[in-house]
C-alpha cells in the first residue's frame, strides 16, 4: 500500500469543505450571542440569520421555514412527534409509517410510542413499496389523529433513490404529513421541498461539506410545527432553544451555497468516477452484487457485495490497505451491525455489504487505486474461499 | 468613544480561549465520522474520548459518566424527565422542583408536563429558601415516583452561589435526585459531583470558552440515566444519538482543561478588577444597588441598578458607548424580558439591573473605560430624570 490514505466513506462525513471553513473561521472569531442586544450579539445574529437563508435557498424553501438545530438526528427527533401545532391549535399525529430503509435517526421513531411507529416494506430493488404504503394509510383510523409518512429522498447506504412525489401524493390523498429525510440527497439531487410535495424535510450540515454540530429541520410552511424537543430560552423562535451555534451555522450556509450550485455538473463528474469503479470491479470480480446498480442512485455511492466475503472482514481488510470504507452505516459506536437496509432488500443481512461513497474531492488516482485494492480483496477472498 | 470595543457579557458567550481554538482546529483537519471502524473514524474516536476525560476531571467524575450533547440547554431537557432507568429497571420521577432563578432551560421543565413543575422560591439575598424546600419534599407524595431537584451553582444574572451541599443533605434525607447547573460556575468555583452532593451536573462548553455547539450531562455514576431525548443510531452509549461533533468536543476538552488549572489564583485576579470595577461604580453613583454584593458571588459577574435608568435603556447607553454588557440574560431572540431573578428576590422587576461579566481577558484598561463610561451614563441618568 502507499503511504497516503484514500477517505471512501463521504456518506458517514464528508470533508470539510474550503468554503465551509472559510465561513466557519471567521465567524468563529465574532465573540456574542447571536440573542444579545449589543453590538456584538447582532453582527453573530446576522451571521445566523444568512446562513439561514443559504440553507433555505438549498431547499427551495423560505427562510423563515427553517429551524436549526444540532444536527439531522435531532431534526429528526424534533419532527417524529404525536404533538404539533397548526397555529395555536393543537393536532394530533397518531402513527408514523416509515420506509424499513430509513436511517435509525427515524426508524427508532422519536417521541411516538413503540406501538405507534408502523413499517412500511421496500421491494427487492430497494424502493419503497407504495402499494402497501396505500394500503396502510386507507385503513389508518383518522379518529385517533393524522398520519405522518417518513420516507427519505436517497438511502444512506445504498444511494437508492425513492419515489418521493409519489409517495407524496398517496400521503396527500390521506391527509397525511410528509417528512423528507434529505441528509444524503442534499447537493446531490436537486431539492425542492414543494417540487417534493414534502412537509419537512430534514437536512445535515457535515453530510455535504459543512462542519459537524449543525442541521436543520425545514418546513413547507410556519404554520404547523411539532411542539419543541428542546425548550429553555426560546431561540429559533421557540422552537429549538439554546445559545445558536454561530459559527457552526456560518459554515453551514456556505456549504449549502456549494451544495446549491451546479448539481447536474459536479454530480455528473462524481458519477463518471464511481462508474468507472464499478466498471474495474465487475471485471476484477465478475461476482460482485452491485446493489440498485439498475436504478436511480445517488451518483457518488457503490453499495455492494462479494461472495465468500463478509463484510466486516472486508472492510478491515480495505482499511489495512489503506481504504476508508464503511460497512453499512456509521453508528452505533463503531459496532459493525447487519444491514437493515439490506435486510429490507431480501437480501441475507449475514453476509452484508460494503459501502464506497466518494465525492467532488475524489480524484482519478485514488478511483484507480480503490479498483486496485478491491481487486486484491477480491482475489484474496477466491484463495481464502477456496481453502475453507 | 474609543474606537475598540469592550466585551462585558462573557456570562452570554465566552470568547474563545487559544488552548480550545488550537484543539479545535487541529480536530477541524480530521475527517472521519467517530462511529466509523476504518483508521479515520478511530482517530476522530480517540478525540472524543479524551474531550470526555477532560470534561470528567473539571467536574471530578469519571469519563464514562460523561454524555456529550449539543449543549447545555439539551442536556437540561435530557435530564429533566419522569422516565430514568435504573440499570435495566424503570425509575419514575413523580414531579420536578426547581429554583425560581433557574435559568429558561431549567424552568421551563423539560419533559415534565407543566403542573408537574413546581417553584422553589428564592430568599430577599437571592438564594434558594431551603427551609422551603425542606417542607415541599416532607409533604411530596412518593407513591407517584421521586422528587427531583433543580438548583444552580451560581447564577447566570446576579453570580449569586447557592448553597448546593445544604440542598443536597435535604434531596438525599427525601431520597431524591438533585440535578446542579454548574454552567456559570464552571472554571470559576471548584466542581466535584462527589462534594456538591449532586446527581447530575450540567456545563457547556462556550461559557469556558470552548467553542459554541458543545456541553455535557454528567452523572455520578453510570447506572441511573435519563431516557434519550435523542434517539438514533445509539451514540453516547445509547444515551444521545447523532454523530459525535468531535471539533467542538476538542475544543471543549482544551478549555475545561484550562477551566480546571488554577481556579483560585485566576479567579482572585478577575475578583480584583470586578471588585475595583465595583468601587467606581459606587463612587460615580453612591445610590447604586449591586445585588448580591454581600454573599458568595463568583468573582466575574455584577449584577446591578442604577435608579432611574430602565435596563433596556441602560444596556444601549453602554452599546453606544462600545460596552456590551446586557440585561439579565441572553435569549429569547434579543428580546429584553422581566429579570425573572430580580423578581424572585422581591425586587420591582419594572426597572431591571443590567449585568457586567467580564473574564480573564478582561484587562484594568477596559475596567478603567467601562467605569468611565459607567460614570458617563449615570450622570446623564440623573439630569434626565431631574429634566422628567
Amino acid at each position: 500500500m502507499s503511504g497516503s490514505r484514500i477517505y471512501m466513506d463521504w456518506n458517514a462525513t464528508a470533508p470539510l469543505l474550503a468554503e465551509a471553513r472559510e465561513a466557519f473561521l471567521s465567524a468563529l472569531d465574532q465573540v456574542g450571542n447571536p440573542s444579545s442586544v449589543h453590538g456584538e450579539g447582532r453582527a453573530t445574529r446576522a451571521l445566523v440569520e444568512s446562513a439561514r437563508r443559504d440553507v433555505a435557498a438549498l431547499c427551495g424553501a423560505q427562510a423563515a421555514s427553517v429551524t436549526f438545530t444540532s444536527g439531522a438526528t435531532e431534526a429528526a427527533n424534533m419532527v417524529l412527534t404525536p404533538d404539533f401545532r397548526m397555529g395555536r391549535t393543537p393536532l394530533r399525529i397518531a402513527k408514523l409509517y416509515a420506509s424499513a430503509i430509513e436511517h435509525p435517526a427515524i426508524r427508532e421513531g422519536g417521541r411516538f410510542a413503540r406501538e405507534n411507529v408502523c413499517e412500511v416494506p421496500v421491494t427487492a430493488a430497494g424502493v419503497v413499496d407504495c402499494a402497501v404504503l396505500e394500503t396502510l394509510l386507507a385503513s389508518h383510523d383518522r379518529q385517533a389523529g393524522l398520519p405522518m409518512v417518513a420516507v427519505m429522498l436517497a438511502n444512506n447506504e445504498s444511494g437508492i433513490v425513492q419515489p418521493i412525489a409519489e409517495v407524496a401524493a398517496i400521503v396527500r390523498a390521506h391527509g397525511g404529513l410528509l417528512v423528507v429525510d434529505a441528509v444524503q440527497a442534499a447537493g446531490r439531487l436537486p431539492l425542492s421541498i414543494e417540487a417534493l410535495g414534502a412537509d419537512f424535510l430534514i437536512v445535515s450540515s457535515h453530510k455535504i461539506g459543512g462542519p459537524k454540530g449543525a442541521g436543520a429541520l425545514i418546513a413547507r410552511g410556519e404554520v404547523m410545527m411539532p411542539s419543541a424537543l428542546i425548550r429553555g430560552g426560546g431561540q429559533e423562535k421557540g422552537h429549538r432553544s439554546g445559545t445558536e451555534n454561530a459559527p457552526a451555522l456560518a459554515g453551514f450556509g456556505a456549504a449549502a451555497r456549494v451544495a446549491a450550485g451546479n448539481i447536474d455538473g459536479r454530480m455528473a463528474a462524481v458519477a463518471a468516477l464511481r462508474d468507472r469503479l464499478e466498471a474495474e470491479m465487475q471485471s476484477s470480480a465478475p461476482d460482485v452484487v452491485i446493489h440498485g446498480r439498475d436504478i436511480a442512485r445517488i451518483g457518488n455511492t457503490t453499495f455492494f457485495t462479494l461472495p465468500g466475503l463478509k463484510a466486516e472482514t472486508g472492510q478491515i481488510a480495505f482499511d489495512l490497505e489503506g481504504v476508508a470504507l464503511s460497512a453499512g452505516s456509521a453508528c452505533s459506536s463503531g459496532k459493525v451491525g447487519q444491514s437493515h437496509v439490506l435486510t429490507a432488500m431480501g437480501y441475507d443481512p449475514r453476509q452484508g455489504a460494503l459501502r464506497i461513497s466518494i465525492g467532488e474531492a475524489t480524484t482519478e488516482a485514488e478511483i484507480e487505486r480503490c479498483g486496485a485494492v478491491f481487486a486484491k480483496v477480491a482475489a484474496r477472498r477466491r484463495s481464502t474461499g477456496q481453502a475453507a
